[in-house]
Order: structure tokens, then C-alpha cells, then sequence
């Protein structure tokens, strides 16, 4: 079960790595996350994060750190992503090896682990990391009930939420190609733009550019072609979480979207976090799903799961915040436009993986599905500049006395998550940023 | 130029495979289409269609005799699909490749080469094709005016056809993982329906099963991400065509496409016909782009270019064919429903592929991009049974005295594809076809 605690969740567990006992640091012993790391010097390696580094697993597996269970890997591990892993090992593959990792790094450790562990620490701001899965089919939801009736409202004032939302988990598929992750630099789209409706569209860079709060979560484990995965078993097929930022082209969007949905306002780029945080991880921030409305339906039979009820949801602070090339300029801060919540989404991971694979459609090891913006019932946990400047006609006031209705070139958006709960250690994601660069 | 005719069109042109000379085969040594057959006892290997057999260029190579310049690929071609061959050595490989073959394939070949390569033939019949590409991403389009305007129609009486559409080639993301090569079984999908408005939701298997006749073309060379392909450019990057049956659950689509478009209703399966037809043997059949009324808007700039008006056509007949259970139980021929021609299409391949890149998109080596239902003005041009019933209303009649609004369970669409003009070798692309399984 991914609900469960266990020891690795111990809040009083030290790492022998000073900076994961940090009470602010994202990557406590108690977290973990997989990534793909590039040093310098060499090809990508499968690592973990820990505090300011990554231990890096070929390193350690190599060394004969993390027990001889993994000595068939040693030839292997190297440019294997976890996609490769999880394909010919199974998922039980990363577990153990998180576990294995778990025990190297806890202070308690053997003196000569220690040692020896400590020829395997990459300086994680010394990295460059690289998609830790290879993503073949990429998924975009739309579950936030908050950000779905704040577009709504824009457009169909009287109407803004469609009949079908509180029944059907809406996403559409999205572009693998185009996913990249945290760091790279975001061209302003070019595209058609209609805004003049008395004119014909004319081809310019994008002029409404807006980013997207979300989350994302790695299948695993897939299923067959045909087939399809019972609720109560949809978190076995769930490994791991990373932030996403689904830039989107407010104005091609508009013009483009009817009546297929959008196509060219979203596959131009989409950002993610470089860490993959377990669910395991995640066990102690699960909570229960959204409480619906009175009067709003249950979800149908097959979405519909008494443990899916009582933890299908998962409280994970998300922030944004936006540093302008002036901020940057004048030693500005990054400013914090939203702050939501991934437990005010309406439907469940679990239940978006069921619904995905409703009809029979076959998931894969490292298909990355998302959430959807992330917006909370409060003006301030808004997940998109298209929400919070209201399409523009409220813009931002940032500190540097600029103002925002979209985004500008030289604008950076840098997200970031975390969950928080009594009595556990505070677990993050890292960064997701991006800045955009000026259309060609 | 893809435009251009050369020696391997010359009509008069012979194979020493005897049935590659028969003027009603599709696969004539003017085609030379690549496939990946899976001969029964052996791992998949890359092949050449040549009449009714497949021209093994595994073998070949080995044998030595494609010359010495393919001697590399002697140890890497097991296995290797046309993903990796281009990846590596570029698409001129696989254009190298063909010559090559058609010079050991051509009536006056040396005898001692006819007598080696006649151990490369396995017969088509026996061969279990996979797919030829790795396709990364797969993209529907929505090109034919025709069929936009029948479904629009059906929705929209008085404005069947959106404003977007003479100016946008509006496409989708569609899903990678479940296309299927054909003569795999499709199974029906379950999904919410909502036909009854007064009714919640349920969950079931579809009622209104449908068919989508579409051509889909390979990229061979991609783009950078953040780069465009300019309409000039764009037939350098398409590699080679196929069939593609976009299988359409309408009942599922109804409920579920607003406001993100098709999700479930389309990814439960799409199934390609296993032949690449070159874009170099399409030469001949290459027509005028579409001619559009007086007073329709020219395409903007950035998709305007004059080969792709005078040459950007491709002339290719489509016919979709229905056999029900009872039919192939009382011996009676499949029964076709329609008969459509792709050079109907108001935008052309290469459009679309600028489009695709135009914001910036990275399209890959091997992704599949579709043109969408292939329409004509004509009632038996209809390219989707959704089209032909006029959704269910105009039930059409079987030879069996069975009639379809939809498909039924023990259904087989078999799709075909060929082009014939005076003076050439008529050329075809095989078949496409999918069995209905019932849902679980």
C-alpha cells in the first residue's frame, strides 16, 4: 500500500550527509527522489537526491555500496534511465534500490559505507540533469475544479462549468517531443492569432504566453492493450510525482481550439522538475480526496473506491513565483503570484490513471500524465497568469513596479513544492523553472 | 525533389519476382515500399515489398548484396527498425537501401545476385508485420473540408464549418501506444455515455463504433525543438506514407470533447496498414494542392509556397470495405462503403507539417501524422460510417440483408489504398484491416 508508514518515514532519522538535516532543505533523508544527473565529466547517471547532492547509484552500485543484489546492474546502470530499469526489472527494482540507498545514507551507517559513500556524492548545483524516465505518451488533465470554473467564467459567464466535468476526469493527450526539463530556456511561440475578429489571423509571436501550476505523476507499471486498471489497484501502477509547467499560448489557443482542443498554444514546450518523488515518499501527506459539493454526483462505479476516498489525495503546497529580467537587474527577489494546493483537486491520481485506462488504452513505464493547472478556491491560489490578471484585465503589480497581464520576455517562473504535516519531515520537490527567450 | 520522376518510375520496368509484374499487384518493383516483417521463426527483420513476397534486407546485407557500402549494417540491422537506421545514419540510408534493392530486384539483375536473393524472400503471407517506425508521437489532422463539413453539419446546421478552419490545419495530439499494425483484433471500448440527456452518465461498452479512413505519413528528419520547417523545406522531413483506420467511439467523443477535444474515444486502438510507401515512389501521382472557392482566404504566408500549390497533392484512391460475420459465414465478399481520394484534402501533408513545427514543436524520426478522415463531395466518398448512417439515421443496407448504423461486434473494416495515371505502374499501399472483438 503507498499509504503506509513506514520506517523510512521516522521524522528523527539522521543522514550522515549534513545538509539533509536541514529543516528547509527539499531533500531530507526521509524523501529520496530518483534523478538523472549529467556530470560534467561524464554520461548521465541514475542518482538520488540527498540534501545538497545526489548519490550517485552507478557509482554505488559499482563500489558494491548498495549489496550484491544489484551486481547484475553494474554493466547496465549506466545511461539507464528508469524507464530501462523499471522494463526489465519491474518497479520493485527502484524500491529496492531506494531502500538499499536508504540504508547508506542514514547516520547510523557503517563507518567504511560512509566512507566509501562518499566518492558517490555529486554537488547536486554541479548537475545537469536529464528526464529521469523516457516519456512515450504524455497526458494532460484538467482537474481543478477551481481553475475549470475560473476559465469557464470567462468565457460562458452563466454557464462556466460544462455538464460533463463533475463526471468525466477531461484530459487530452499532449507532446512527449517537446517536454523538457528544468532549466531550459522557453522560445516564445509564433502562431496564428485572431484577437482582431474583424480581421483575418495573422501569423506573430504569441502575445498572451502563460505557464501552468502542476503535478505530474511517472506510470510505472503499465497495462495491456484492451485492458483496463480497477481503481483499487491504480496506485500500484503510480511511481513516482515531479512539478509541470504546461506553457500555454493563450491567444493561438483561442483560435486554434474548436473544435479538437489545443494543439499548437501547448506542444511548443512543457516544463518538469528534475526529481521523481516516490509515492512512497508521499505516504504521510495522503489525504482524503475532494469533498464534492451536496447535490454533486458520486463519481461512477468505476471511479469509485473506499481507500481512493479515504487517501486519494496528496497535500502538497505549490508555489510560484516570477523574477523579470529588471528584477533580476535590481537584485529582486522572485515574487510569489499563487500558492495552491494539490489536495483541492477533484479528482484523484488514482482515479485520472482509472479513467485513462477505462476504454482499454495501454499505459507504459514512463508515460507522464499531469494534473492540470492547480488553482484553489482563493484569488491568491490562482495557477495561471490567464486567471490571476483575470485574461488580462487585472494585471499583476511585481515589485519591481512593473505589472503582468502575461508573461514578457526575460520572465522567469520558478514553481516549487513541498508537503508539510505535524509530526513527519517537511519532503520538496525541487525547482521547476523556465525563462522565456524572445521569438525568433 | 520528391517531385521528381526518375528511372525507378519507368512503367516499362520488370522484377524477376514473376507476381510483381502483375498489373494488379500493389506492390510492383516501381513501389518497393519498406515493412518489418516478423518471419515465424526467426526476430524481425527490415524488408522490401516486391509483389507477393518481401525482400528480406537483413539476409540481403548479409549476404552481401546491397555492395560493401551497407558492410556496418551487417551486425546492427537485426532489429533495427527505420526509427534507428535513420536516427543513426540518416535518412539517405534507407533511400540508398531501396536503390540498392531495386537494382538486385530489376528482370536484368546478374543471374548469380537473382540466385542469392532469391534466399531473401519470405512470402507476404506468411510474414507477421510489426511496426517499421518507433513512433514517438502520433498527430490526427482534420483535413478534408468535406468531411468537417458532413459532422459539422450534423451539429451545426447553419455553420457547419468553424471560422478557424480555411485557415488553421487544425490537428490534435492523438496516442502513440496503441497503434496497432494491422490484422490486430480491435477490442470495443467501454466508456461513459451519455446519449440519454435527462439520464446520468454510465459506463458501457460503446454503441457507436466507427471507422476513419486516413493516409499518415512518417517523419524522417526531425526539427530542434524551438525550430520551425519552412513549407519549402517540409517534403525533405516526410519520409513515407501509410493507411491509418482512426477507430472513433462517437458515443464516448459526444460526451467527453468539450472543452479538450477527443481523449478516450480515440486511444483504445488506431491501426496502420504495415508498408511505408516512399515519398520517392509517390512521385508520379503528385497533383495540385486543393483548389479552394472564390473568395476562400489563400493560405497565410508561412504555408505558401508554390510546389506545394502546384505539386503538394497526392493522388490516392481509398476504399474502406466492411465484411460482418455473416457475410464471411456465407462466403460473401467484403462490401465497400466508400471510395475517397486523398488529393480531396484541403491541406497538404506538407502544410501539415509546417503547421505542426510552426510554433516550435520538435518533430521526431518516426512520428505518425495523420490527415484526418479522407472525405469527397460525394455521398459514396464518405470516408467514416458516422458520414455514410448520417449518425445512425440513414442505416445503410449489407449484401447480406443485414444492415450498420455502427459497428458490430464481429465487424472487419479492411482499408486499401492505391495509385494508378496513364503512363506509370499502378501502385498500392496493402491493406489495413481490424476485426471487431465485444468489449468484457
Amino acid at each position: 500500500m503507498t499509504y503506509e508508514i513506514n520506517e523510512t518515514h521516522d521524522p528523527n532519522l539522521k543522514s550522515w550527509v549534513e545538509s539533509a538535516n536541514d529543516p528547509n532543505t527539499d531533500f531530507p533523508i526521509q524523501n529520496l527522489p530518483f534523478c538523472m544527473p549529467w556530470p560534467a565529466t561524464d554520461l548521465p547517471h541514475l542518482g538520488i537526491g540527498i540534501g545538497d547532492y545526489i548519490f550517485d547509484l552507478n557509482q554505488a552500485i559499482v563500489a558494491g555500496l548498495l549489496g550484491s543484489g544489484f551486481d547484475p546492474l553494474a554493466e547496465e546502470i549506466e545511461l539507464c534511465d528508469l524507464s530501462f530499469l523499471t522494463e526489465v526489472y519491474g518497479t520493485a527494482i527502484l524500491t529496492d534500490l531506494r531502500r538499499s540507498a536508504f540504508e547508506v545514507l542514514r547516520e547510523d551507517a557503517e563507518p567504511e559505507i560512509i566512507e566509501d559513500a562518499k566518492d558517490c556524492m555529486v554537488l547536486m548545483s554541479k548537475a545537469d540533469p536529464e528526464l529521469a524516465f523516457e516519456i512515450g505518451d504524455y497526458t494532460d488533465f484538467y482537474c481543478s475544479i477551481y481553475h475549470a470554473t475560473n476559465v469557464g467564467s470567462m468565457f460562458r459567464p452563466d454557464n462556466p462549468l460544462l455538464p460533463n466535468y463533475k463526471y468525466v476526469p477531461i484530459g487530452y493527450h499532449g507532446r512527449a517531443s517537446s517536454i523538457v526539463i528544468s532549466g531550459t530556456d522557453i522560445k516564445r511561440p509564433k502562431g496564428q492569432n485572431r484577437t482582431d475578429q474583424e480581421a483575418p489571423p495573422v501569423f506573430i509571436p504569441c502575445k498572451n504566453l502563460d505557464y501552468e501550476m502542476e503535478v505530474g505523476f511517472f506510470v510505472g507499471r503499465g497495462n495491456e492493450l484492451g485492458t483496463s486498471i480497477p481503481i483499487g489497484e491504480a496506485e500500484k501502477h503510480i511511481f513516482g510525482l515531479c512539478l509541470v509547467n504546461d506553457w500555454s499560448a493563450r491567444d493561438i489557443q483561442a483560435w486554434e481550439y474548436q473544435p479538437l482542443g489545443p494543439f499548437l498554444a501547448k506542444n511548443f514546450a512543457t516544463t518538469i522538475s528534475p526529481f521523481v518523488v516516490t509515492m512512497e515518499a508521499l505516504a504521510p501527506f495522503r489525504t482524503k480526496a475532494f469533498e464534492r459539493e451536496p447535490g454533486d454526483p458520486a463519481p461512477l462505479d468505476y471511479l469509485a473506491d473506499v481507500n481512493n476516498e479515504k487517501f486519494g489525495g496528496i497535500d502538497i503546497n505549490l508555489e510560484v513565483f516570477i523574477q523579470t529580467e529588471k528584477m533580476r537587474a535590481e537584485n529582486i527577489e522572485p515574487f510569489m503570484l499563487s500558492r495552491s494546493n494539490m489536495k483541492d483537486l477533484y479528482w484523484t491520481i488514482g482515479q485520472m490513471l482509472t479513467h485513462h485506462a477505462s476504454g482499454g488504452c495501454n499505459l507504459q513505464t514512463g508515460d507522464l500524465i499531469a494534473t492540470g493547472t492547480i488553482s484553489g478556491k482563493e484569488k491568491s491560489e490562482r495557477g495561471s497568469m490567464l486567471e490571476l490578471s483575470w485574461r488580462g484585465t487585472e494585471p499583476i503589480q511585481l515589485p519591481s513596479g512593473e505589472t503582468r497581464r502575461f508573461l514578457e520576455d526575460g520572465d522567469e517562473i520558478i514553481m516549487k513544492g513541498y508537503c508539510e504535516r505535524e509530526g513527519f519531515r517537511r519532503i520538496g520537490f525541487g525547482e521547476c523553472r523556465g525563462r522565456i527567450l524572445p521569438a525568433d
